[in-house]
């Protein structure tokens, strides 16, 4: 069974304590499941798109329960690959209020997606009938061997006639931009769009501009690509911030309305801004492309968890410029 | 026994996910009872009237559940009837956060208050010794045969010397701009005090002005109304709105305050206006009855669930200008 | 694509109050998702199989919701029908104590799936490569329509080749036992394995017996069935039953372990017996059948919701006699 | 409005850790109302008597709280008096398992009812067609003024031709039981019925017999009441017991059915036996009310709370026999 | 065992309906600790002091409960003393939302610690080793003998040469602001250090002036203070605040950030503002003393609870001026 | 500062899903911290002793979480190390109901207290003034070097003159029989007191017996041990078993009285055992240590979370045979 788009990496059973409770004061934790690459395979999925999404879990409750998530939502799981050695990646959320950013304590050492080796994923049977693979630069930091694997699914993809676009998303506890930067600099030539923000592709690829146009542009021409598309966050405070995006694409810049957010829970949102942004590229048009990507993941603010529980009914109303009444 | 005020209409269990979950999201639904009329002889009553609400509830224990909410309020239940064979109205409640509105499904249909029929109250018992009688748009159209009780229930309250309004509450998935328009303006003739919108007074009698003042003073005129106010509500935000309201009488246009509220719940805001309204009518001063209809109401922002479990006391207080130190 | 096993009938929301509570009591409800058919599919699923479940439900997040409970636990749901106009049906459970038995009300007029007709559903399609068909007498019961449907599913299974379990169920609340006989009566000729209990059989078919055997014996005699499958449950009190059951099978009788329950969520244990029952006749041993029908439905009482959250690994275990030491 | 039963004492506030956490490790606590006649009121409505509760309550939300529980429940609270100065009981409730025994801390001092004075009741107004007045040995325990006010309650009941009753209640806290011996000796001049444990009657009067038939009669003989019912308890463990009582009345002895209870809260058990027994002798037929008062309170032990909210059909159902099977 | 710090009041069980509901609204309470003095005792101990909190509890679970969260959040109890006879004090907190003040009902009369007397805690053993001493104009406030205890004490660590804060708190519902200005004029001789508002300052002292600098000198030259600190803050709504802080050594004002606050819970931010400060002078520094005395009472406010759960790293990151990304 | 007990090992956090629901079925996970050694402690502490637990933790919000539960309970955490590298350990408890037992699944890899050192703790200054020295087989079981720090605990203890004991506590998942057996069989040179089970005897060092007596003796006499302590546990349920123990020194055997327990959490039941034990023993009574083992544990089986919050009083009245009556 082919499914129109593919993406690859970690999913955790994230653990908050509720009611802006500290860690240190936790007496229970509300339990999600999110991964930056599953994130995006479910708002691609509530967008109207059939998405499978491919990870290593343990063979235990708590890898079944992210892959019973991951169907609840709409993704395919049947690609998904079991271990009996390895453990599952868990992170801890903590939400603030300012003064105080929310924080984040990743505990995913030693998981089962880390220990992912090359020839472990028919990537050829895969890519069949598929239409766009989406990776993060998170699956590569994860493990040498999960690097060489990300490395191969995108020369697969691209063997196989699909689109392929990566979020750059830099991670400083899982490596150093010199290590990111090498191993995703060579990524690039297999990637069509890029997705990322200002200080990533500063501290990845050490490219800066006097503005965010001419950042893409620069990136855009360094590895060629298609297109590149930057997410913008003002937060200043933490349950408001203003969000929106722009895309480059041939000399052409995009830009898109800007959305005044109340913030339920802002983890996932930029994994949302990939779904939408590939829900509009498999329709061929990058303007739509990117309101769809900013309008989406500006919902996605407003609902709990990583996932993006979205319907496409709602973006669209949302881009016809829907206001705040109660609808009933 | 005697009540000052009565109050007849629907009331349904309202079921919402909790922590701004969306309902695809619910593991838990908290439970609250609301119903428009019901809501109005709630904050009637904690301003300290007393009230009695008249409705039809299945025989279960949903059916007494709602009536039991009505008395823990302080609100008489003696002249509710009970159904062995409808069911109880519900809807769910999904709150959102900017820019996703909050919204609600109706499953209300087959209620046991729908079926209600002229005679089946005995209204001129009901009225005997009360001093007022509310009732909303949302009552009529629930069913040809609640229309007619409806209108049976204010030829009565004229009958009986006791002053009526109406909140017009145009529900859209109830019935068209058309058939509400024929039903209420048939009913205006019964209504001395009309509570509504700008959008409904278009909507169902296609009146419109260049101003609030003006709609006020054409709906007034056009069905010889004793007064006509108007709630408003500016939402930029889903959780900061600002809310005040006019009241118009013979040719005078009356205003208060201006809200700033941060939302905790407005559900039945518009419910605790009518009734801080009632209660300043009660006392005979229209700018009174404005003030204390406008700030009840804004007090009900703040509190969950569609009751406004306010006190006179502290409406006073806010009338004076108190601010927002703790109390202590 | 083909599943093992199909099943077709009605899924509800199922609201509970937690702790106990009654249902005057409720400030909040528990929700979990829930419905014969669903459940046995979804315990096939745990066991080992792949299952699709037909249903018809509400285009909206309702009728959504399910269709995800659904898929989380392993369910196919590429079949389900989605309606404009209906509603969902729900339930409301109380959870008693002795000498109060737990109690169900049923809130299920106007659901979407009592709107379904014949020639909706492409069941030739649907049975295409598949084993087994999974029904009970609640969907007939359902609507006229309904019973049509299901009648048309099983002349289709036969057609096929795929052999058909029904599981009794007798529900008082839904019609007379006149119609179940006369509806389930007729449908005994599309049915290969019978499950029901003592009381049911007499009730729909007033076939009565000095003890089980015999009216097993005397309904397959009846019927021509190939299997008939009996529970038997004792309940001194709510929180502790004993759990059994039996099988006949061309005059041979087969009988298996009795379980001392202790009781966390009994609603769904007889569904997950059919699943386990059709799990070991799918390897084709009687014996086996029972035993798992049995071993799976015990375990099932220890968990929450209608959902039987097995593994078949610890249905082997306890067939094996594992013991009550925790497990670490 | 004349109310059929009186009942005049003290609420309080319950806060109980949930979970069957102990208090030092309670992080919320479960609120809920209770109080020994307010009990008896509720569960005396909710078999279908008007009842009205008289007590004296902070005039606060918390005081509020108490009344609207009780309105809630469907008592009446029209004769609740407020005060200005005093504060509310509470008690903390920790539940317990074999073999720790649940327990209590009261909080109880300094509150509104134990300034309760004689002179501030308008008892004869309040028994004006009134059939049933019911109190408890905790009223006068509170303090000598409201020893003084029950003295004062009853002997007005008495001259109002009110039958009588009284619940021994025996509270170690509260005072001694030489005490207790005193007071309630000196009120049994006034009480019709009265309702006692074997403990309570040997600790507050110093009777006891060889069985608990002869302490009946004892206690009636001594204290000429017309009617002495005991309740009797077995807890070999803290979640099931065995629960019965007896009735002696002119030298007969009632007995009824022993139900084997699982009990998720006993709190107010007794409270409930009152009210059954209450339920029957208002209907004249001893037999009857003891089994009503020992069913009611079987029942009670498996409901959430101080109040029974239980339904008369369900009392029937259960003393003709009902079964543990779910309702459905 | 010496303690850096000490600290010497009461601290009560603090009692509040989740989810903004009212009290009259409430079927749980979160339950939390708290006390002005026990809450600056947890922020100096979180910011890397030892302290120790003296007190008076009841000897049963609720003290013991108040004693472990003390502990909990680093803070020594080897001084507290415990009671058979008292109660321990409680307090209700709403949370409001704007037009509607967050508010407190006090229950706190009769505590073990209101009836502490002078000679109960040995002082001079207490302040040996130690080198500050932190009350607040509350204990005083409490009863005749806690105000002779806290002279007492207040006495007894000038004696040890112990520096001395106070923060004068003055609280309408324990005293007049006569008995309030008698008392605390005459602690002031032996106060080093007083924090303060300007709203305090002139109910307590009768003293104002054209700005707080000058507020701050007239009360620094009457009682001879070292230092005089005053918090600002500014409420147009209730969730959202400014909040800064001024301090006055010998003529000269210090001044630091202002904060925007999103507030979660600002019960005890006062207090950890004196922890702050303390925390600064203890180094000896009054700039950097104010500078984290607000910034660690900033934090406060993101903080559910009394207690200030921050970390010495956090508030020195928050003076570097981190931002509100998610730290991952 | 010395502590009477000092006791040695890991502690987790422990994260079950609420209302007995499955991992798969998590939505949240209450939070509770365990650890062998310092489940012993806490008891030992909350019966009257001072205790200090000596492990080693992560610098971050979950280590210091271990850390205040440990004080919140009123153990000594003083000689607790921080490590910035490492994790902390997590345990995911199900709880089940027969036929289904309670599980537990491990994630303790790579915690911060399997890097501990021989040398890192300071043991002598430790054991200085120190009475006993409590460790577990987990805690030689977690890595080479933990065994090695363990064992240089163990004689550090001796040569201090501090009595030893060890609970065996075999875990599978952690060591196979064979490395336990020789690991532990050196270890017992050390050791005074062996608290241990049949089984745990016979599968670390293969000694066997025709009851538990001869097993007793067998294993005392073979390492010389002072006493061996043994717990006896039948679990016909999953939520009421029978729990005893035995103790041998010297050719005597000791028996008390068999508790039946309904279980809440047997988490840590033998942990506390070993508490009473120890508290008896300090007091130089064998068969005082084994009542107030036994009767500490039994009631360690109604309070949820693997710490034994009782008190002494508790377990005296339980000694003397306290009945299940509420306390009130």
């Amino acid at each position: 069974m082919a499914f129109e788009v593919i993406t690859f990496g970690e999913a955790m059973i994230r653990l908050s304590p509720p009611g802006f409770r500290r860690i240190e004061q936790a007496k229970s934790l509300d339990l999600q499941v999110g991964g930056a690459e599953l994130n995006t395979a479910v708002a691609v999925s509530r967008l109207g798109h059939s998405a499978s999404w491919i990870s290593r879990l343990p063979d235990n409750p708590l890898g079944r329960l992210v892959a019973n998530h991951a169907r609840e939502a709409g993704v395919d799981t049947s690609h998904v690959m079991y271990s009996k050695d390895e453990r599952l990646g868990l992170y801890f959320l903590e939400f603030g209020a300012a003064p105080r950013a929310s924080s984040v304590i990743y505990d995913r050492k030693g998981s089962a997606i880390a220990a992912v080796q090359p020839g472990m994923v028919p990537w050829a049977k895969v890519f069949a009938g598929s239409k766009w693979f989406h990776v993060t630069g998170i699956t590569p930091a994860l493990s040498a061997s999960s690097a060489a694997a990300t490395r191969e699914a995108m020369m697969a993809a691209k063997a196989a006639g699909v689109k392929t676009s990566m979020d750059l998303n830099y991670r400083v506890k899982l490596w150093t931009t010199t290590e990111a930067g090498n191993c995703l600099s060579d990524l690039m030539q297999y990637c069509d769009v890029l997705i990322t923000t200002e200080e990533d592709v500063e501290k990845v690829f050490g490219i800066t501009g006097s503005n965010y146009e001419e950042v893409a542009a620069k990136v855009a021409d360094k590895f060629k690509l298609d297109i590149v598309a930057i997410t913008l966050r003002e937060n200043p405070l933490v349950w408001r911030n203003t969000w929106t995006g722009m895309a480059y694409q041939k000399g052409k810049v995009y830009k898109t309305r800007t959305y005044e957010v109340e913030i339920v829970d802002r983890l996932g949102a930029g994994d949302s801004f990939a779904a939408g942004l590939i829900h509009g590229l498999l329709g061929g048009d990058v303007q739509n492309a990117l309101d769809w990507g900013v309008a989406t993941s500006a919902i996605k603010h407003s609902i709990p968890g990583d996932f993006a529980w979205v319907r496409p009914e709602e973006v669209e109303a949302l881009l016809k410029g829907g206001g705040l009444r109660i609808s009933r």
